[in-house]
C-alpha cells in the first residue's frame, strides 16, 4: 500500500537527507547512486515516483529521464528533477526530457511533499482503477478525435496581464489561446477548454484558488487541466494550490519557454485522461453490444424492456413488444456457411433498425432472434410498424451470395401489447407464443398474441 | 452546463438574497415559496442541489427533505438546510431526514459556497459519468458484500481526545472504532477504513488538513470518507477543508448524536461509492466475458494472446497455442435442442478450465470453438496438457440429457508452438490447420502443427 519513491543522486548525503524526509512522510524510499543503477531498478520494479538529480557523474539526470520516458514500463512514472545550481536552460532541458517538475535546492519540504501528493493523487483516483482493468482489454484507443490542438483559456484580473501571457505563449502553442472572464469560465459560455491558466490576483489573495475549486466542482471543467500563476510574493501558496487540485503552479514572470513547455505537458496529460475516459465509455458500451450486428445484446435488452414497460404503466400509455425470428436461418448456415449467415444477420439488423422510430428498442437476444419494443403505440400503429419491419426484410433479396439474384430472406413476427398488469417476462412470453403461431402458419408474417390465443 | 440550485423559503427577501449570492457565483437559482411547490419543481426537473429553510408555513423543511429522499428521482440530490433560530434538536431532525448539512443563519457565504462546491464536486467526478452510463445496464448491484458495519478510524494528536470521541460515538455506531496513529493511517498498517475522523491539532494548525491531503493521495485511502474536526477557534478553516476534499467538517465539542448521524451518512455515502465502483468493474468484466460459459470472449482473447506471445518472445521462453473445437456439435443442437447444446458448452468450458494451470489463457472465441494459450511450456509439456484437456472431456459422459447413460462428447485439438518470429494470427492459423487435420483424421485427438504440415 505504501508508495515507493526512487531517489537518484550520486552524493550519498543528499540521498540520505531525502530518504529521512520521505520516510517521515510514510513513503518507502529506494536509492540509486547512478543513472544506470536507477534505470535498472526502475525497469525491474517501477517505482511510484522518481526524485532525480540533474547533475550526476556519468549518465546525467536528463539522460535518465529520457530513458525512463522511452521505456513503456516507466513512461508514466512521475519524475521530479532538482539541482543545486541551474539556470533556465537546465530547467528547459529537464522539462523537455519529460520531467513533471524541476526544483532548485535547497528544496522547500512543504512544496516538495505537496507536489508528490499531487502527482500521486492523479494516479490513485477512481479512473486509475478502471484504467488498469481496461489495460487488459487491448481496446484500441480512439486517438484521432483528440488530436486537435489544445484550447487554452487565460483568466487574469487585469487584461494587460492576460495579453502579455498570450503574447508569450502564442509562438509556442499551436491551439487557440482565449482571454476569458471568470463568469464565462464558470457558466461554460466560454466554450470547452483543455487548460485553464489562472493568474492569482495580487489584490484579492485566494481568489484564484477559489476559482479553481469552483471549476473543479462544475461538470464542464472538472476534468480540465488547471495551472495557477502566483505572484513571486505568494510562492508559499503553491503547496495549498497543489493540494487543492492545481495540475501545476507557475511563478508570474517565469520564462515563456518554460511556461509553454509546462502548458504542453498539461494539455498532453489532460488529453490522455480524455482518451482513458473515452476508452472506459467504449468498454462499457461493448458490455451491452452484440459485436456482430452492433445492436444491443440480451444483457441490455431485458432490463431496458422492464424499464420501458414500467414507464408505460406509470404514464398509462400503451406499449408493444415484438418477438422476431429469421425464417429457416439454419439452412442458410448449412448451405452457405457461417460467413454468409453472419452477413445475413448483420443485414437484417440494419434493415430493421432503419425501419424503426427513434426511441424504439431493438436488440439481438439470441442466435437469429430479435426483440423490438415500441413505446407509445396503439395496436393499429404497432401492427403497421411490425408489417413495415417484415417488409423491409422480404422486399428485396440479400446480396450476400455469389448468385446474382441474391438470397431471399424473411422474418416471422409475434406481437404482444403490454397492459399495465403485465411483467416484462409475461409480455415477452405472449409475443413468443404469437411468433410460434406465425412460424406454424407458414412464416413471413405478423401474428398478434390475441390472434394466436384465439 | 451551469448547475441549477433550488431555493426553498417562504420569506421572499431570504430567497432573493440567496439568489443574488448564487448568481454571483455563476449558479442558476430557481425559487419555491413553499414545500409543495418545491417538491413539484424538483420532481419535474431535479435540481443539482437544494437550499431548504427549516421553518416554513405548511409543509416544513424536514417534511420536504423526507419527501425528496423518498422519491427515486430526487433521492440523491444534495440538500443543505438552514434556520434562523434552532437548537440541537432541529439539527438532529434535519440530519435524520437526510439533509447533507445544516447551517445557522446568518450564513457565512464563504462556507456555504465551499459546501456547495464540495457537494457538487462528488457528483461531477470521473465516476459520475461512467455511473450514469451504467444506469442504463440494469445490472444488479452487488450489495451484500458491502453490508458489514462501517470501520471508523479516529486520528487525534492526544489519546484522551480520541478516547472521548470514541466514548461518544460508540453507542451510536455499530462498527469498530479504532484509535489510529498518523503513520498507521498512511502506510495502511491500520487496516482498511471507511471513515477517517481527523482531529485538527490546536498546536500545529493545518496538520489535519495536510494529513487529509496525504490520505487522498494514497491508493488505500483515496476513496475513504474523511471528516475533519476543527477546534471552535478555527471554524474559518472549514471552507478550506471542504475544498481540499473533506467530506464533512465538525466542530470539536459538538453534540455526540449529531456527530454519529453525520458519521453514519458519510459511511453510507462511501459505501454507495464502493458499490458504484464494483458495478463499474463488473460492467467492464462483462464486456470481455462470454455470458454462457463465463470464459473470456473473443474480444479479450486475441489481444491477450498477442501480449502473451510478445512477453514470451521478450523473455525467450516458449509458448503454445491450442485451437479446440467440440466434435459434431451441430448434431447435439439438432437432436436435443439449444438448451442441451448450451449445457454442453458450459460443461466443456468447466472441464477445460479445471484441467488448466493458473496463468493459462482460455476463451470461447466462436460457437463451439475455444482458444487455449499455455505460456512457458516445452512441446512435450504442451502436448501432455492438450491430452489432459482432451481426456477431461472424453473420459465421462455429460449428464445433460434424460438418458441415464448421458451424452458422450469429444473435442479435437490443434496445437502450435509459438516461435519469437510469429505474430498471434500466424500462430493461431497454424493451430487451426492442425485442428482441421485432427478433425479430418477422425476427431477426439490432438494434432500438432508439425504433424499436420508433414
Amino acid at each position: 500500500m505504501t508508495r515507493r519513491i526512487l531517489i537518484v543522486d550520486d552524493v550519498p548525503t543528499n540521498r540520505i537527507i531525502l530518504k529521512v524526509k520521505l520516510n517521515a512522510a510514510c513513503y518507502e524510499a529506494v536509492q540509486a547512486a547512478s543513472g544506470s543503477e536507477a534505470l535498472e531498478l526502475a525497469r525491474r520494479h517501477p517505482p511510484d515516483l522518481v526524485l532525480l538529480d540533474y547533475m550526476m557523474q556519468g549518465m546525467d539526470g536528463v539522460a535518465v529521464c529520457r530513458a525512463l520516458r522511452a521505456d513503456p514500463a516507466t513512461a508514466q512514472v512521475p519524475v521530479i528533477m532538482f539541482t543545486a545550481s541551474g539556470d533556465d536552460s537546465a530547467k528547459i532541458a529537464a522539462l523537455r526530457a519529460g520531467a513533471d517538475d524541476f526544483m532548485l535546492k535547497p528544496i522547500d519540504d512543504k512544496i516538495l511533499l505537496a507536489r508528490i501528493r499531487n502527482l500521486l493523487r492523479t494516479r490513485s483516483g477512481e479512473l486509475a482503477e478502471s484504467s488498469a482493468a481496461m489495460d487488459g482489454f487491448g481496446l484500441a484507443e480512439p486517438a484521432a478525435a483528440f488530436d486537435a490542438p489544445g484550447r487554452v483559456a487565460l483568466i487574469a484580473p487585469r487584461p494587460e496581464t492576460a495579453l502579455r501571457w498570450r503574447g508569450a505563449l502564442a509562438p509556442h502553442l499551436p491551439g487557440p489561446i482565449t482571454l476569458m472572464g471568470r463568469e464565462a469560465a464558470l457558466d461554460g459560455s466560454g466554450g470547452p477548454v483543455d487548460l485553464y491558466i489562472i493568474m492569482e490576483d495580487k489584490g484579492g489573495p485566494g481568489s484564484g484558488l477559489q476559482l479553481m475549486s469552483e471549476l473543479r466542482s462544475r461538470p464542464g471543467s472538472a476534468n480540465a487541466a488547471i495551472c495557477l500563476v502566483l505572484p513571486a510574493s505568494a510562492q508559499a501558496d503553491a503547496a495549498t494550490a497543489l493540494d487543492l487540485g492545481a495540475d501545476d503552479v507557475l511563478r508570474d514572470g517565469c520564462d515563456a519557454a518554460e511556461a509553454a513547455l509546462r502548458a504542453q505537458a498539461l494539455i498532453a496529460r489532460k488529453r490522455a485522461g480524455d482518451r482513458q475516459r473515452a476508452r472506459l465509455a467504449e468498454g462499457l458500451r461493448l458490455a451491452v453490444t452484440d459485436p456482430l450486428t452492433g445492436l444491443h445484446n440480451r444483457r441490455y435488452a431485458l432490463p431496458a424492456l422492464g424499464r420501458m414497460l414500467a414507464d408505460a404503466a406509470n404514464q398509462q400509455r400503451p406499449c408493444a413488444v415484438l418477438a422476431l425470428d429469421i425464417d429457416r436461418f439454419k439452412s442458410v448456415n448449412d448451405r452457405f456457411g457461417h460467413a454468409v449467415g453472419d452477413a445475413v444477420l448483420a443485414e437484417v439488423a440494419a434493415r430493421l433498425s432503419s425501419a424503426l422510430r427513434p426511441g424504439d428498442l431493438i436488440a439481438r437476444i439470441g442466435g437469429e432472434e430479435f426483440l423490438v419494443a415500441l413505446p407509445d403505440v396503439t395496436e393499429g400503429d404497432a401492427l403497421a410498424l411490425a408489417e413495415r419491419l417484415r417488409r423491409s426484410v422480404a422486399e428485396r433479396p440479400f446480396a450476400v451470395v455469389a448468385d446474382e439474384a441474391g438470397l431471399q430472406v424473411t422474418v416471422s413476427i409475434g406481437l404482444a401489447l403490454a397492459s399495465p398488469a403485465h411483467a416484462a417476462d409475461a409480455v415477452l412470453a405472449c409475443a413468443d407464443r404469437a411468433l410460434m403461431a406465425a412460424k406454424a402458419d407458414g412464416r413471413d408474417q405478423v401474428i398478434t398474441s390475441r390472434q394466436s390465443a384465439a
